[in-house]
C-alpha cells in the first residue's frame, strides 16, 4: 500500500513496486526498477512518465492516497476504538503495574488497531509499526487468556501471559526474538520472575519460528536489515560513535520536551478536539514536504536499510556514488576508501534536510489519535545522521591519512571505515535516547542487523546516549507519556532515598477525622449502610472495638455490599437493626433481638501492615514488589491509618517537588 | 602450558604450539604444524621423533605433568585457600540470596583460585575455567567495594556489585558480554533490578572493551569460536536439532545424578579425607586415556573449535576427509555435500570413544577439590554427539537424497548440512541440560559463535533439553550442589502451592515452651543477660507486658550483648538489678532504685509481621522478594510467633516429601 501512492502493478495491483519487478525479465538492477509492469499513476493515467505535468500529476496523486489512507484510520480509531491510538506501550505498563483499564486490550482494539496501522504506515506519516504490535499481541494474550479460567480469573497470571505477549510482539515486529524478550523485561514488564522469563521465551521462540516460517522479507533471515561488513571497527572510532551517543542523547531529550509540551497543549486547548483535522494536517504536510526528497518520499524502513547498508560493488544507491580508481582489479567485497562522488554529496544534502524535516514532523505526529510507534523514526533519525557522520569520517580519512588519528590504521587503498556501520550506531543511539533502554537496545540491534562483532561500539553510544539524556531528565518517552496522562505507576526504576516514615504519610492526617472503620461485634447493618453510602472508599479495615482499635482484617466495599444484599434478601431475621458479627462465634443473643449478620467468611484475616515507624524507603518497596493497593498502618496492634498506592505515588511526587494532584486516575 | 605437556617452543618456552609455528616461514598448513621450532620431548631429549620408543617417552612425559600440574593446584587450594575449589557458582548464588560466608569471597582466594586454574586446565583435566572466572570476578567486584564505604557497609548494594562482577565475569570467560549479564540475570543473582541490569551492562562492556585492547585471540574478535557457515538450516533438519536436544536433557540429567551421588559419597566416606589422592588419580586417569585419542589430548577449548567448524576448502582437519569430486572446480566457500572419506569414518570412531569418556570422567571430575568449572566441558559431550549426528544426516542426505524428507531442499550437488551447526546445537543443549539456562545460553552461544542466523535451532533444542531435563527433576547443576552442602537458600524458581497457614510454621508449635520475648519496661538487666546465655537466638521481640504480648519491636542479640557490656562499664548506677525500658520515657523511679538502661534506641520499631491467618504461599513470596531473614506472627497486635528463613525452607521441604533436616547451615 505505501507503493500504491507513486504507481500500481498491472499484473496484480497489491504487489509493492519490488515485487512486481521480480517476475520480469530485466536482469541489471536499474532495468528492474523501471520494469514494464509497474506503472506509475501518471503512466497509466495520462500515458507520460517524464515532464512537469506527470511530476505534478504523480505528485497530487502521492498526496490524496496519504490524505485517504490517514482519514480512513483516524475515522475507524474515532469510531470504533479509541484506544487503539498511540503506540500503547505506556498503557501496557501500567496495566502491568497492576491498574486495570478496561477495554484497553478488547478484541475491537485489537481489529481496529492492525487495520489502521497498515493504512497509517502506508500514509507516509512519520511513525513505525513496531510499538503499536506489542499492543496487539498484548491484545492476542489477553483474549487467549480469557479463554483459560486459570488465566482469566487471575489477575497475576494473566499479567504474566501479557510480559510473554509484548515480548512475541517484538520479537515478530523486528525479527529479534531475545531482543523482545529482554524488551519485555527492561521495557514493559513490571514484574519479571524467572518463570516468565522462560515463558516469554518460549512465546518469541515460536513467534520467531512462525515468522521464519512464512518469509515476510523473502530472504530466508529473521532479520529486518540484514547487513554485512567486510572491515573490523578500529579503537579511534570510538570517538566519532561517542559522539553520535551524545547526539541521540540530546535528541531524545529534545523529542520528550517538545512532544510532551505538545501532546500537554493539545490535552489542555481547543487543539485535542478536532483529531480528525490534525490528522489530516499533518498527513497533507508529511506528504507535500515529503514527496519532493528522494530520502523522506520511500517508506522509512526502506530508508534505514539503505542507510545500514555497506556499499558493495554492485550497489547502484546514490550514496554509494563513488569515483572508482580505473585500475583498481580487486575482490567484489573488499573496496578500499575512494573519493566522493557528485551523487554522494547531493545525497548528504537531501539526507541533512530530511533529517531537518522528520526530526519536527515526529515531534508532531507521535500522540496523535492513530497507532504510532516510534521506533522507526527514531532510528531513522539517529540512521541518517550517523550517515552522515560516517561519510564525513571516511572522507577525512581518505584525503588526510597522513594525520596522527588516521595513520594506524588507515593506509592508503585500505578499506577503513564503513558508513553503514556509523548509521547503525546512530540508530541505537537515537532510539536509546528516545526510550533509554540499554541492554534491550544492543540485542535488537544486532538482531535486526545481524552486526554481532559491532557489540562495543553499540554499547559505547547506548551508554552515552542514556546517560546524555538522563543528564536532562529521568523520565524516557513512556513514563513521560504515563506522567502527562497521570496514570497510577510507581515506576520500579526511581530510587526513593527521603528519610519520611509511615506515620508521615498514612491516612488520616492530624487534624483530619478518624479513618472509616468496622468493629467486630457492635455495628448494625443499617450503621454499615450509611458508612458505604457516606463514603466511596474500596474497603474498610475491622477491628475489634473503636476504643481498643486492634486490627483484626480488612473487608472489601464490594463484597461488603454483596452480602447485605442476599442476607436482606434470603436470610429471614436480617434487618436493619441486625448486628453484624466478624467473629468467629456471635455471642448467644436474648430470644428478641434481631437475627445477626456473620460475615466472618468475607473478612481478608491477613491485611498487609507495617508499623508507623517503618521507613518510607521500606515501605515503597513493599509496594513495589509486592504489588499493593494499600497497607494498614498500625503501632502495636492498634490501627492508625491506611496508606494507599496514590498516597505512596502523591508523597513520591511531593519529595520529587513535583505537584502531587498530577498523580491521579483520569 | 597445556601444549608444554606435548613439546617445548625452543625460540621461548613460554609459546604454545600455535604461537611458536606463527613465526615459522612454512606457509601450508601441514607443515606449519611441523615448524622447526617446536619440539617434542622425544626430539629435544632422545632426538626421536618418530616410532614406539618415542611414542612411549612422550606418553610418559604427559602424564607427568598433568600430575604435577594437578598436583601442585591441589596442595596449592589445601594449604592457602581451601574456598577456591570447584566452580564457586552455587555459593555465589546462595551470598547473594542473603547468606554471609567468611572469607569466600576473600584476597587469599582471588588470588590461589587464579593461579591453579591456570594450572588444572593446562593439566588436561576434564574442567573449563568459565564457572570459576565468575567467581573470580566476584573476588574483585568484593575487593573493590570493600574499598568504599558506601558498598562495604550496605550488603545489598554490595551484592549489586557481585551481580555486575558475575556479568563481568561471564564477559570475559567467553567474550560474550549480553551473554554475561543475562547469565548474571538467569543464573547468578537473586534480587535483579533494573538499575543492577544496566549497571552490569556497563561493567560487562568494559570488560568486553578491555578484552578487546588486549585482543587474546589475535584475531580482533570477541568471540572465542568465530564460525562461518554458509548455508541456511532448513526445516527438516529441526528434528535432529530436537533430537540433539532430547539427547542434552538426558545427559544433564545424567550427570547431574551420578554427579551428586559421588559427591555425597565423597562427603558420607573416607573418600574426602584424601582430596590430594583423588586429584592426583582422576588426573593420572584421565591422561593415561586420554593422550592415545587425538580428541581427548588435545586441549578441550580447541576441540569445540574444530568440532563447530565448517569443513572449507583450505582445512587440513581428520574431520574434513571428505571425497572430492575431481572434476568439480567451484567457488571455495560453497563446497557441495560429499561422500565421507576414511579420515571422517576413523574421527567417527575416535569421536565417538572420546564422547564415552568425556561423559564418565566429567562425573568424577566436578566436585573435587580444584577449580573447576562444567562449561566446556559440557559444551565438548554436546558438541561431539552433535558433530557425530551432523555427518550422519550430512551422509544419509548425500546417499539417500531422493527421500521424501530431503527432496525438497538437498539435491545432489547442492550444499545442504553443515555438520558443524549441528555440533553448535548440540553443545548448546548439553550445556542446557546440566545448567538449565536458557535466554542466557543462546545468547552466549550466538556471542561465542557469531551465528545470529541460528537462533531458532539453538532455542528449540536449549527449551527441549530443559524440558526433557525438568521432567527427571527440577533442579539444575547448581541448585543441586546447594542442596547437597545444606546451604539456605530459597529459590525463586519454585513454585509453593500448598495451602498451608502461616500458623502452621511458625515457632512455638502447640506444646512448646512460650516464644523467649523482652517486655518493653520489667525486665532487670540480669533477666536479659540470663536469656541471652540460655538461648542462642538472633534476636528477640520485645512486647508490651508477658500479660498483653502486644508487640512493639524487635531487639537484634549482638546489639543488646554491646549496648548491656558498654552501659555496665561506662554508666555509673547501672548494675544487674537495673530495669531496661524500650519505651520512649521511662517513668520516674523512686529515688534508691537502681539506675534504669534505656534502650529504645537499639530497638527496631519496623519489624516484618504477618498475621497467622496469611497462607504460606504469601509468606514465601515475601520471604524471596523482600529478602528477610526472620517475620513476627501476630494476631489483633498479640504476637503469636515467629518465622524464619530456615523454617521457611523446612517446611518447603516437607511440603515436597524431602527430609527437612537436610536444610541447615553446615
Amino acid at each position: 500500500m505505501t507503493d500504491l501512492k507513486e504507481g500500481v502493478c498491472l499484473s496484480a495491483f497489491w504487489y509493492s513496486h519490488e515485487q512486481c519487478c521480480w517476475t520480469s525479465n530485466e536482469t541489471t538492477f536499474d532495468d528492474r526498477d523501471k520494469c514494464p509492469k509497474w506503472q506509475k499513476w501518471s503512466e497509466l493515467l495520462v500515458n507520460q512518465s517524464e515532464g512537469a505535468s506527470a511530476y505534478i500529476l504523480n505528485y497530487f496523486l502521492y498526496i490524496m492516497w496519504a490524505l485517504s489512507f490517514a482519514f480512513l484510520a483516524v475515522s475507524l480509531v474515532r469510531v470504533f476504538a479509541p484506544y487503539a491510538c498511540g503506540s500503547g506501550i505506556p498503557e501496557i505498563k501500567t496495566i502491568l503495574s497492576g491498574f486495570i483499564i478496561r477495554g484497553y486490550l478488547g478484541k475491537w482494539t485489537l481489529l481496529i488497531k492492525t487495520v489502521t496501522l497498515v493504512l497509517v504506515v502506508s500514509s507516509g506519516l512519520s511513525l513505525g509499526k513496531e510499538g503499536p504490535l506489542v499492543h496487539v499481541a498484548c491484545c492476542c494474550g489477553n483474549f487467549f487468556s480469557s479463554l483459560f479460567s486459570k488465566y482469566s480469573k487471575n489477575e497475576g497470571k494473566r499479567r504474566e501471559v501479557l510480559s510473554a505477549a509484548a515480548a512475541a510482539g517484538v520479537s515478530v515486529a523486528f525479527g529479534a526474538p531475545i531482543g523482545g524478550v529482554l524488551f519485555s523485561l527492561e521495557e514493559v514488564s513490571y514484574y519479571f520472575p524467572l518463570k516468565t522469563l522462560w515463558r516469554s521465551f518460549f512465546a518469541a521462540l515460536v513467534a520467531a519460528f512462525t515468522l521464519r516460517s512464512i518469509n515476510p522479507f523473502g530472504n530466508s533471515r529473521l532479520v529486518l536489515f540484514y547487513v554485512e561488513y567486510h572491515t573490523p571497527w578500529y579503537m579511534a572510532e570510538l570517538f566519532p560513535f561517542i559522539l553520535l551517543g551524545v547526539f541521540g542523547g540530546l535528541w531524545g531529550t529534545l523529542f520528550i520536551r517538545c512532544n510532551i509540551a505538545w501532546c500537554r497543549r493539545r490535552k489542555t486547548t481547543k487543539l485535542g478536539k478536532y483529531p480528525v483535522l490534525e490528522v489530516i494536517t499533518v498527513t497533507a504536510i508529511t506528504a507535500i514536504i515529503a514527496y519532493p526528497n528522494p530520502y523522506t518520499r520511500r517508506s522509512t524502513s526502506e530508508l534505514i536499510s539503505e542507510l545500514f547498508n555497506d556499499c558493495g560493488a554492485l550497489e547502484s544507491s546514490q550514496l554509494c556514488d563513488y569515483i572508482n580508481d580505473p585500475n583498481m582489479t580487486r575482490p567484489v567485497d573488499d573496496i578500499p576508501d575512494r573519493p566522493a562522488g557528485f551523487g554522494v554529496y547531493t545525497a548528504m544534502w537531501q539526507l541533512a534536510l530530511a533529517l531537518i524535516f522528520k526530526i519536527i514532523i515526529t515531534i508532531f505526529t507521535f500522540g496523535m489519535k492513530i497507532p504510532s510507534g516510534l521506533f522507526i523514526p527514531s532510528m531513522a533519525v539517529g540512521a541518517m545522521a550517523g550517515r552522515m557522520v560516517g561519510i564525513g569520517v571516511e572522507q577525512l580519512a581518505y584525503h588526510h591519512h597522513d594525520w596522527i588519528i588516521f595513520r594506524n590504521w588507515c593506509r592508503p587503498g585500505a578499506d577503513c571505515v564503513t558508513p553503514g556501520l556509523y548509521a547503525m550506531v546512530g540508530a541505537a543511539a537515537c532510539l536509546g535516547g528516545v526510550t533509554r533502554m540499554t541492554v534491550s537496545l544492543v540485542v535488537i540491534m544486532f538482531e535486526l542487523t545481524g552486526g554481532l562483532e559491532y557489540i562495543v561500539p553499540l554499547m559505547a553510544a547506548a551508554v552515552t546516549s542514556k546517560w546524555v539524556a538522563d543528564a536532562f531528565g529521568k523520565e524516557g518517552i513512556y513514563e513521560a507519556h504515563i506522567h502527562l496522562n497521570g496514570y497510577p505507576f510507581l515506576d520500579a526504576k526511581d530510587e526513593f532515598t527521603h528519610r519520611t516514615l509511615a506515620t508521615d504519610v498514612m491516612r488520616p492526617r492530624r487534624g483530619e477525622p478518624p479513618l472509616s472503620v468496622l468493629t467486630q461485634g457492635s455495628m448494625t447493618v443499617e450503621d454499615v449502610e450509611t458508612l458505604i453510602k457516606e463514603t466511596d472508599y474500596n474497603g474498610f479495615p475491622v477491628v475489634v472495638s473503636k476504643d481498643s482499635e486492634r486490627l483484626i482484617g480488612f473487608a472489601q466495599r464490594r463484597e461488603l455490599i454483596l452480602a447485605i444484599k442476599n442476607a436482606r434478601q434470603r436470610q429471614d431475621g436480617v434487618v436493619s437493626n441486625s448486628i453484624m458479627y466478624f467473629t468467629e462465634d456471635p455471642p448467644e443473643l436474648p430470644a428478641n433481638s434481631p437475627h445477626p449478620l456473620k460475615l466472618r467468611r468475607i473478612l481478608n484475616l491477613s491485611p498487609f501492615t507495617v508499623t508507623d515507624h517503618t521507613p518510607m524507603e521500606t515501605v515503597v518497596d513493599i509496594f513495589r514488589k509486592l504489588g499493593l493497593r494499600q497497607c494498614l498502618v498500625t503501632r502495636s496492634g492498634r490501627l492508625l491509618g491506611i496508606i494507599t498506592k496514590k498516597d505512596v505515588l502523591r508523597h513520591m511526587a511531593q519529595m520529587a517537588n513535583q505537584d502531587p494532584e498530577s498523580i491521579m486516575f483520569n
